[in-house]
Parts: C-alpha cells; structure tokens; sequence
C-alpha cells in the first residue's frame, strides 16, 4: 500500500501497519466506545490515567484532548502510592484509566484494582484483551494492534492515542469529531508513501550524542515520545519539553550545535514555537523540525513535512511517525539492530 | 553557623540561607496555613497545581506528599489550555495552588484567575506577596526566602516544599507532623556543616556531558530538580526519571561509564533503587549516590552521604542540597559563572 524504502525490519514493518492498524480498531472498537462512554458520563469530575513508557506519553495525549474537548482535569497515575508505599488515592469523582500494551505491569494493575475497590468506573486500553489489567477493569478497549515484537512500540502508541481521541469525542456526542478521526490513517499513508527522501540526511546525525525534543500543548505528548524513540532505539540522550518548560532554565543547554528537534504541525501554538525556533538560530544550535509549516521548515538544518489538512487535535496521531521513521534510520546509520536494542526488553514489570 | 568552605558567590550564599529562611518561613506562616487549611478542608476532591521550572518540581513533592499522607490526587496544570487554547478546565470539585518564585509568568496566573471565576478555592505560594499571582488568589502564603539573586532557584525551591509540607500536615490536622517538620533546618544545617570534603571529587565530572537522575516515590521532585540544577548551571544534559520509568526503556542508554545519580534517601524505595544501582553497575555505568544507605553507598563511584534520621516525608527538603552544591561545585570546577548562568534569566514569563 504504501513505498517507503524501509528495510525488511520488524520495526519497519510495525511503522508501515499503522494505517491498517487504525482502520481496524475504529471499525472494531466504534460502537464499544460509544457504549462505554454513554455508561460513564457525568459519573466523575476528573480523570486519572495510569500507565507507562510510551503507554505514559499516550496519556500525555489524553490530559490535553481531555482538557481541550471535554474541559475534564487529568492527572496522571503516581502508581508508587498504590504498591510501595500502599497508600491508595481516594478516588471520589475519578474515572480511571490504565493503558499498557501487554497489561501486566503489576503497579498499573494495581491503580485499576483500586479504583474498582472503591466502586469507581474504570477502563483498560491494551492490546491484550485477557491480561490482568483488562480482567481488572469494568470496560475494556482493544488496541487491535496485533503482535507487537519490535520492542520499541510504534503502533500501539497510536493506537493507544486513537482509542483516547474516540473517548473523547463519544464523550462529547460529537459525531463530527468522531468522524474527523478517519482522516488519521490516509494522512499516515501520505508520510509513509511520500518522504523517503527526507531520511537520507539522517546520517547527518550519526554521531550526534544528545539533543532536546520540543513541542506544546496537543504535542506535548509526541515530544516525549519522540525523544523515547531515539533513547530507547539509539541509546542517544534526548530529553522532551514543553517549549514553555524549556524556556524556564533548559534552553541555557543550547550553544553552537546543539541538536533540537522542534515538532510543530499547524495549530495555536504554532507562533509559539516558532519563536523558539528563532530563539535556537541566534544560538547557533542545529534545528531539525516536523511541521507543514513553511516559517518553521526554512529555518531547519534538517526538516521533515507534516502533510497539510490535519486538525490539530488529531496531529499527535500523526506527527509522532517522523520520529518514529528518524529514529529508525538512525539505527541503521548507526549500525544498532532496531528489532532488539540492547539492553530493554519488551514487557517491563513495575511495582 | 555553618562552615561549608563556599566561594563568596550569590549562589553559594543563598544555599546557606537556607536553614534560616525555613525557621523564619515556620514561625511567621504556621498560624496563617493553619488558618487556611482550615477554611478549605473537604471542599475539594483533587488538587490542581499549576507552576513551571523548580516550582513545576515542587508541585510534584505535592503530588507525592497530598497522595501519601492526605489520600488526594493532584494533577499538574496543563497551563497552554487556559492561555493559547482558551480552553480553561472545568475546576469542579478541585482546590486550585499556584507555585512561583516571582508570581509574574501570566500563564500561572491565569489558572489561579480562572479556578477563582469558577468559584473554587485558590492558594497563592510566593516569594512577591504583592505580585499578579497574590493578587489573583483567596489565600497567600509567603516563602519569607528574601530576595532570591542568584538566577538559578535554591532556597526558594526548598521554602515551597516546606509549605507544601504544612500544608498537607494541617490539612491532616495532624499536630505530631507539624512538629516534625521543624528538624528539617537542622539536618540542612548537618549538610552544610560537615560535608566539604565529599565534593572535592567533582572535579571527576570536569568533562562529563550528560547523565540521568534517577529516584523514585517521594524525591521524583528531588530528581527533577537535581537535574534542572545541574542543566541550568553547567550545561550539562541531566535527565530526571523514576527509576520505573527508567527501566520502561531509557536503561538502554546506560553504557561503559555512562554516569546516573541515584538519591536515596532511606525509605519505602530504598529496595527499588538498590536494585537500580545494582543494574548500573552491572552494565558498567558510572554510579553516583546521595544517600545515608551503607548498601548503596558502597557500590558508588562518588557518594555523598545524607544526614540520618530524616523522615521520608519530608527527605526531598533535604536530599535536593547536595544536588544544589554538586551543580555549585561542578561550576567552579568548569570555569563558569554560577550567579549567572549564560542563556537564561530570573523571571521567565511564559504564556
């Protein structure tokens, strides 16, 4: 379907799913969603959301589509307090959600048990349907994501933050919203299809040894796991920010050469964003940018474009894949196997 | 009163005032929070806190602390909904705190002004009582820090955790915390005094690039803020992380002298992050400790040890001091100016 020049790469082939992958999930999980969600609402006052590595940047996603669309406060899962320290929360007004591909991370089982103890509405989100996390939980949603081997996840991140973004929407009775979510695995096809040439600079970066990863607001979350992307397959030391966050002490890092990668589909943080943008050049620091905005793309060492037309609610869904694709690269230019990175494993298991 | 042989630099000063600034902090706010607490109690079911920079690392002591010892979730604001989206939460049920040095960055502001517009409770904690920020909220509680030169956050750092521990003890109406936090200047004062020799050896970390900080439960805030010293003052990449986290994946990172500060301060994850140090050494990393754990102590490269007999509780308080020094040493020890790190300065306003 789609021809991007990827190497015969688990990880590649996982990227390269995505699409598939979503169409999937909205045919599968559609009216699941809306059943779940018409159970659920006006029974809570916020949310808390439990959850992990990537499945944590997921729910990055979810304190700002929950804020944006349906004003709901989001806080996310101190899982410590549930299993070390045995100290539950009360849950009093909470929905609770946990999100974890494999559902066996015992601490993020352990949110949801409790808040299930404390009669409160919970859902699990993962890709493994009969885990202890889903039999924990009143509702379940299925990533329908497949096997994921790669032990870095792609498509279980997004999907994962598919899942959140028909949460919301059915939340609001929105069925615009719900129908603007189609348009996601199209866009995904359009990167997959069209940027190939993007990457060959990527060896540009081949002994680049750190960097920062910044974005804002509904992109908060594609710059964390962005930069867990290029941690995990590259062993490179990136770190994310709010470009608000960045500004407060950090940018003091930026002098000549250092790397920032800037992710900034079109939106309201936009100018926001492209003043830091600025703020890197008269540092002299090397700018890298995904966006589909032309005052951004111009001033970049190296820019990956964002295809044009997507809202900005639904860009983190799309925008994490060039860093998906840019760390994938970077593996190979580096010579590292981006199937099995050394040194992590695919199911972690936290207390 | 203390001894610590410091250069004569603001910074250096400022991390001395520190025990003086808490005892005077106890004895002119204890009636007010004790006041305040008591207006507010079970009008709320989860807190919101909204800061940015070290008071961002404080809102998640409060996190931990209100978790453990009050039961009450807390969510970090998302600060861009109420400013560039428009889009502010709806606060019901919510207690509202905002968190800065200087009460002028007007994103924070206008979280306080908006959970005000909506009628709910709101709590200033500042070092300015007649900035924005204490003139937007019901209630103010002062640092009492005097003025705070040195660009880099110390001892106004430390004065809102020890707020926020009065805070979370009155709310409890328990008298028995309270006291206890008053053996916190002491045990600064025990750092401070005694300790010199301990960093005589960072002139080890001379050309160190990057690190991680890694600790877990209540000192995740001591984490962030270690590393946001040592960013803001050296230009050093330092990444903070809960040792959970750590392991979803940014362990692969840690190589052949990779170096990772662990803070351990003795506690409930003491075990956890005995084990963390144990996968350090194992992968040959380089393992740098501040704790008073004789196991953990003994497998670091460079320890330096942290007075006994502090409660967990209130540990962050003092466990971020030799943080605080380390990043004030690791300046001298690179020729830089720590009053005024190059590229960032005293009061960021962000919208």
């Amino acid at each position: 379907m789609n021809s991007i020049k990827m190497y015969n790469h688990i990880l590649a082939q996982e990227i390269h799913q995505q699409p598939d992958v979503f169409r999937k999930l909205i045919e599968k999980e559609t009216s699941n969603i809306s059943k779940i969600t018409s159970a659920i609402r006006g029974k809570f006052d916020y949310i808390l959301i439990a959850a992990r590595g990537s499945s944590d940047n997921a729910a990055r996603y979810g304190q700002y589509l929950f804020g944006l669309h349906n004003r709901i406060p989001v806080a996310l899962a101190t899982p410590s307090l549930f299993t070390i320290y045995e100290k539950p929360l009360n849950l009093d007004r909470s929905l609770t959600i946990g999100i974890s591909q494999s559902g066996q991370s015992p601490d993020i089982v352990e949110v949801i048990r409790e808040a299930r103890r404390q009669h409160r509405p919970t859902i699990a989100v993962t890709n493994q349907t009969n885990s202890p996390l889903a039999k924990a939980a009143d509702h379940v949603i299925a990533l329908h994501a497949g096997d994921e081997l790669a032990v870095a996840a792609t498509k279980t991140y997004t999907a994962s933050l598919l899942i959140i973004a028909l949460i919301s929407s059915f939340l609001q009775e929105n069925e615009n919203l719900v129908r603007q979510i189609s348009i996601v695995p199209e866009k995904i096809d359009e990167i997959l299809n069209g940027f190939h040439n993007n990457y060959t600079h990527v060896e540009r970066y081949r002994y680049m040894q750190h960097c920062a990863v910044v974005a804002r607001g509904m992109n908060y979350s594609t710059a964390f796991e962005t930069s867990l992307k290029i941690k995990e397959l590259t062993h490179i030391i990136a770190e994310p920010y709010s470009s608000a966050d960045f500004r407060h002490g950090p940018i003091a890092m930026v002098r000549s050469g250092f790397p920032v990668i800037v992710i900034a589909p079109k939106g309201q943080v936009t100018c926001d964003l492209s003043e830091l943008c600025q703020q890197v050049v008269e540092r002299n620091g090397e700018l890298i940018v995904f966006s589909d905005q032309h005052q951004l793309i111009k001033m970049a060492h190296l820019a990956i474009p964002l295809p044009d037309g997507i809202p900005e609610w639904l860009s983190p869904i799309v925008a994490i894949v060039p860093g998906q694709i840019f760390a994938y690269y970077l593996t190979l230019v580096k010579n590292l196997d981006p199937d099995q990175p050394q040194g992590i494993h695919k199911i972690t298991e936290t207390y």
